[in-house]
């Protein structure tokens, strides 16, 4: 069965509906209020809660619903879904309390009750999901809380809801866009690999990041990430690494965490990539949402900066990064074109009396000798301007390779920064940061 | 000679001075401005500069004249060097166009002078000085363009301007205040070494963070880095990792940069630290500057996110901090004070259902147990309140151990971040940067 009416829904019913965001049922439903589709809220004491008409009982409502949310007590969750037993194809279990925190007797019950009246479900213990493109948010955290990502082409998967909402932060911050956000919690049923595949298949999704703590059919998780990987940028970042982070993830999820070597030794044979923390993954989620990778390893770093140019040439050496020699004739082609000063290597050194002309310069004349290019941009000299990312935009055009900026954020940065992002050139806050977002775009 | 004439001058002339911020000697005027003591331009075009008295030469200067600044073209340095004889203590040359674009002879030259008349020099092709304790600033980058940080304790000495200029934009970005900032470029006087000896005894440096790209004397740079770490928090970033970053730093000032598995080696043995990247080093200084490093390496996570928590064990295993299991009887009794469905290990996971309090409740408990603290608080559950960093601070005066905080920056974040860095508790925005931080802070 499709996971359109998890994900696409028309209809949805919030079970555990409340009449103010002091309860978590009070923020769904306002939340739901944007929702494209129709909403239907359901809570025996209400005939009305925020201008919808409210149902005593899911069987009520009178057409058959999509997607049905509960937000009501753990031990309540069995009754509730046995009654919702041909109402609803799929079922958001966001209720906590079940084998989190030891209740795996209860979590099996409501399992066994959702395969006998064939629902599909998502969590307990979840998150749930944001789709900006159906308006649809069924996260329990007010928007004054976390403030979601505009409409975008990364999706999130995310086990673990604290995550997904550092995830939403980190991205909206680094001006990357949503196509869907899901956290599956205790995954009952639909796991990350059935998000995967769905996803493989979503037109509006173009990247696909997902957290990971532990995984329940590791035959199934490795056949699906590989489905995915294979047909768009996938990134994996895992948690447990270590026995401390272990025994965390167990106890925080309930689902044993597995010898992290085992697990990256795997998914590295099968080529999906690792994030190795929490700022990585974000680097790489933002250029691979606003790039499309490129094969080789060949890269071009040209800076006003000479320290900048050497901290990103260390951080390529790192990760396998090719700084290669300039070609000799374009390096006296631009002996020529430059002033005697600046330095004709790689990094390519325009020093402080850079002005941006010399950027499209460089770029020009190398661009068919690097596979992708590094730019520092110091904005703290004059020569630096606004005429910038207007100037490389033209320059780039046709051009099919990666491009990454390194800028500061300080002063006049942030005009140039949002200028660079609207017009999808990624722009990191250090040298090292810009050297992973293009490292995550080179494919070698 | 102590180098009180260049950090603590009482008064400057500016060889170079201009009328307007469209010239460096503009720049550096208009920044002198400010400055506690007093000021000669010098310029023989003018008779006045920015409302200050203006002189043909420095020779006319009545009274002797503790620092000198000198931003005129390299060809002219010589002579105006020369003219400096018995009337000035130190001179900062500004000036590029020497070693670093092959002018060796020219500065060899400059070095000669400089000895033969007595004067100490910063520089050539550097980026000078700012002591905001004397609201002294000889940079020649304007204001609007390198908002400086505030006044502080952490004292920073790059041989690039660009990555000093870089530092201070990060550093005024994570509130972090600055003691002394300086950029000593090619170095033919005063060297990384002189300035660590300098900084040892400063009263107003708590932490010392240096960039290096070379070492011109290594026996001296390990005799005064090793006397600055035996007294103060002293870390030190090293570009020229790798063979493109070893060519990149030496076109970049002219010195050869070395080895770099010879110089990490040697370092390591003398107790010296060292920041793998940029973001490192600034969470590091971060972390010294707002708390004093303790011993030892067991450290406890409290949370109110599974996997934000997890993620920070996972990265205190990849730096050797020990998650330590919690005592049995601490256990035993944090069980009773806390629901059931709270996670009683290590990290303390108090899920989204958590309050203040219970933040509290865990640093009181288990304050004698470990030797530095990780809190992740994030804000988007309502439990989390403005109440907050004022319990904290309370919670942990007298402990004396170093506490850090990791919160995800967004919507009511801004609030609490800003009010816990009043407390000298420093946030981080990503779990591992927040055990970077604590890492800085445990000696082991």
């Amino acid at each position: 069965m499709s996971l359109d009416c998890l994900f696409n829904p028309e209809s949805i019913a919030l079970v555990g509906a409340a009449h103010s965001e002091e309860k978590l049922g009070g923020v769904i439903l306002k939340n739901l209020l944007k929702f494209r589709g129709r909403v239907y809220p359901v809570n025996p004491n209400y005939t009305e809660l925020m201008g919808l008409k409210t149902y005593p009982s899911a069987k009520d409502i009178s057409e058959s619903i999509d997607l049905t949310i509960i937000i009501r007590p753990a031990s309540e969750v069995p009754e509730i879904l046995k009654e919702l037993q041909d109402k609803t194809k799929c079922v958001i279990i966001a209720s906590s309390g079940f084998a989190e925190i030891g209740q795996k007797k209860l979590q099996d019950e409501v399992k066994k009750i959702g395969k006998e009246i064939g629902v599909r479900i998502l969590g307990p213990n979840c998150m749930g999901l944001y789709n900006p493109y159906q308006r649809l948010d069924t996260f329990f955290l007010p928007y004054e809380r976390l403030r979601r990502p505009k409409k975008g082409n990364a999706s999130v998967v995310s086990q673990s809801g604290a995550i997904l909402s550092c995830l939403l932060a980190a991205l909206r911050k680094a001006n990357t866009g949503i196509s869907k956000a899901i956290g599956y919690g205790n995954a009952i049923d639909i796991d990350e690999s059935d998000i995967y595949e769905y996803l493989c298949e979503d037109k509006d999704t173009q990247v696909v990041i997902s957290y990971i703590e532990s995984v329940g059919d590791g035959r199934k998780f490795i056949e699906k990430a590989k489905m995915v990987s294979e047909k768009k940028p996938f990134i994996i970042l895992k948690a447990g690494k270590g026995l401390s982070g272990e025994k965390a993830a167990f106890s925080h999820t309930g689902r044993l965490a597995g010898k992290y070597e085992i697990f990256h030794s795997i998914i590295k044979q099968f080529g999906i990539k690792e994030a190795m923390d929490f700022d990585e993954l974000i680097d790489a989620a933002k250029a691979l949402s606003y790039q499309r990778p490129s094969k080789g390893s060949r890269v071009c770093i040209i800076t006003n900066g000479g320290g900048s140019g050497v901290l990103s040439a260390d951080e390529c050496m790192r990760y396998g990064l090719d700084v290669a020699k300039l070609p000799d004739d374009k390096a006296e082609r631009l002996g020529h074109l430059f002033p005697y000063f600046y330095g004709i290597n790689n990094p390519i050194d325009l020093t402080a009396q850079v002005r941006d002309e010399d950027y499209i310069t460089a770029l020009n004349e190398l661009k068919d000798d690097y596979d992708g290019f590094i730019i520092i941009a110091l904005p703290n000299v004059m020569g630096i301007t606004k005429r910038l990312p207007e100037m490389i935009k033209n320059a780039i055009t046709d051009m099919n390779k990666p491009v990454v900026f390194h800028i500061p954020v300080n002063g006049v940065a942030k005009r140039l920064i949002s200028h660079l992002e609207k017009m999808k050139i990624p722009v990191y806050p250090s040298p090292e940061r810009a050297v992973r977002g293009l490292k995550a775009l080179l494919m070698f």
